[in-house]
């Protein structure tokens, strides 16, 4: 009726032995979440100098806040890389050459900060712009959970394509936690985007969207038929967005055919899974709702 | 126009005695969030040994670290089962019967874990199998949202089941915070069960889930009626799934007898509000949507 | 091919040079997320105090503890508003009067505190009355993600009243990351306030709502015609609820000239893009879904 804690450990390391697939005993390195939610942290701040930083970075201070910063990041980013590099399939890197590639797509990661800050300075402006709440590009950046969901996006995407395991997703779903915007790091994402409100919205691997898309909360990206599961993996099973695309909250667009044509507008709510010519407007069938006065309604539909 | 601190506080006091119901002085101890936080994680330590932690763990340090990180949480997990069970209907626990229950219901709990850790298996085989971008196992259990709110409503269950106040919802409030899927403690859910992206799904109280049942992001089982308010409570307010239901992005299903047969799918944004024989597929009825050139829309309509 | 730290700083320090706009150096100061988001804690432990400590308080020492607090909390505030105020249109404040400012609109949020208590608890109400699952008031407080949101709501509306920048929105964007709804801080909310599971759901700058609203996850009351966007800034752009109105999970209100009559329900998933007198009952057109077998589904449509 009331074990022991001896007696409980034992039944408990019995079933560690028993039921395998969910222990990591004795295993390879698993990459560490506390160590990859702290070099994002640091990522960011390298992308926007002073502003996830507590208090605001003089300029003659910044040759050494910045280096010092670099390579601490680098150091660390290379040894959680090494670990996921290890569960690349089997041989497929050999164990002697996974120090020198970690170190290397370390590099090429910082390397590419300069580029990022471009396409997220283009992200920023488009939330400025889209947005009459928003009062000053400051705020966009120090308020909005969407600045901070595509920046981390763009960073795990390098890591993606450089085949790194573990890690891109780590990272994404870190902001997923905090943002509540689920963006696959595969997501191939334009220039000038923005998702405003965020929390719901969710991009598929495969998708690929153009510039200057604008999305709201609760918008989905997605795959058809996936009972096919596992044997679907490296298709084109998530829709493409053309530039110009408006998708307003709630949509669902479906399928790795479905192409949206540029300029095109997708209502509230609506469920698409086919593609649309240039310049469409989709709304679903009943936009206009059925109002009924409550004394009106029919007796067999209660909410 | 600029009242001192002292009338601050004054007034601020003032208002505790009057404005009743929330406040919490020199009543009953409720149970301490921070600490449920905490003895949650190492429950997932636990139920996942090596994957909840900062670095893998040696089989041969398996035994004293399992064994200390049980004791540690029987002994605070007690104390704060104690508290809970203080919040019962009055009377219903005897005051000096309180700390031998609290002690029994910790143990019971501890027990549980190589019986849950079967089940969880069942999920994250199922979420791998289901989804084409999941590239392991190891995936799963570290990046998924899903790994973690499943394994937090299935222990919240067994205190659930327990009559523990307060502490199941905390459980599962805190794990809704971290990962968006709002699952009840309350909520029987089966084998080989998955959640996709999770954020927005809500699962409510008295929902009863089958077997290799998948959903995806926004989804709500959910209650009619709720003009009934707590004349309702104890009574089945959420609906059935069978076996082997699927329920796309953002579909609410309504109703205590609302019943979704084995087999089933239900499409995305669907609003369901009554049961489903076997095998049905469930559309909108507009599910073809409407797609018209912007230069054709109706002039009264803009979005 | 593997840049030194040194080359990759002075790359990166090139880039803050030409990108502009995303960095903040030499700047005024930017009140910092972390001290935001610690005021904010012990604003919710003034609010609701014994409930967001980590132990229950004694009225003994209740005068202590809580002048104590309003000390604390009053100087940390009056150095965030103070750096935020320097974020008003040039020249809107002399610098010399911003500290006095601070001072004088951090004491007036302090003296707030037992109003927002007043309204507060109507929300605790309507929430317990409203949800068959909870088990009491204190559940509500201590495990209900909507209890928190509204509170940091409702104080940073008291802020977005007084025109400082940046705080207010800081604010309910910490909430909108824990909880997953996002509450602008400019919208205008009656008492007896609730919002069940809460993620997903956006309430935008401009709403209005009435008296005893209850609302389910994944709402939205937006703005239509977005593409105005900056030109739309001070404009009424989201709808008027007035009292007694029910939106149901998945539904999106749209307009600032859209109206909901006292006493309507809008159902699930429904997209409302007009004003409906009060008493309406708004349903899908399709609310009455479309359910086929699945060996009769159109060959031409698969999910």
């Amino acid at each position: 009726m009331n074990p022991t804690t001896a007696e409980l450990s034992q039944n408990l390391i019995a079933s560690y032995a028993q039921v395998g697939g969910i222990n990591h005993l004795d295993g390879k390195n698993l990459p560490s979440k506390t160590a990859i939610a702290s070099i994002t942290c640091k990522l960011l701040q390298l992308l926007f100098p002073g502003f996830f930083d507590d208090r605001s970075i003089h300029s003659s201070a910044l040759v050494t806040v910045t280096t010092d910063l670099l390579a601490e990041v680098r150091l660390r980013l290379q040894a959680e890389i090494g670990k996921s590099l290890e569960y690349r399939s089997p041989g497929e890197v050999p164990r002697a050459e996974i120090g020198a590639l970690a170190q290397s797509i370390a590099g090429e990661l910082l390397a590419s900060l300069p580029r990022l800050r471009e396409i997220l300075q283009t992200d920023v402006e488009a939330a400025y712009q889209g947005d009459p709440a928003a009062l000053s590009a400051e705020e966009v950046i120090v308020a909005y959970p969407f600045t901070e969901a595509i920046a981390v996006q763009r960073l795990a995407h390098e890591l993606y394509l450089e085949q790194v395991p573990l890690i891109p997703r780590i990272m994404t779903e870190w902001a997923h936690g905090r943002t509540g915007l689920d963006l696959h790091p595969g997501a191939r994402i334009g220039t000038y985007f923005f998702i405003d409100h965020c929390t719901g919205t969710v991009i598929g691997e495969t998708s690929v969207i153009g510039s200057h898309v604008k999305m709201y909360q609760g918008v989905g990206l997605v795959a058809r038929s996936l009972s096919g599961g596992q044997a679907l993996r490296g298709q084109k099973r998530h829709p493409t967005l053309e530039d110009r695309v408006t998708v307003y909250a709630g949509a669902t667009i479906m399928g790795g055919d479905t192409v949206v044509g540029a300029g095109s507008t997708i209502g509230a709510n609506v469920f698409l899974t086919h593609s649309v010519p240039a310049n469409s407007l989709v709304l679903q069938e009943d936009a206009r709702v059925k109002v009924m006065s409550k004394t009106d309604r029919p007796v067999d539909f209660q909410i």
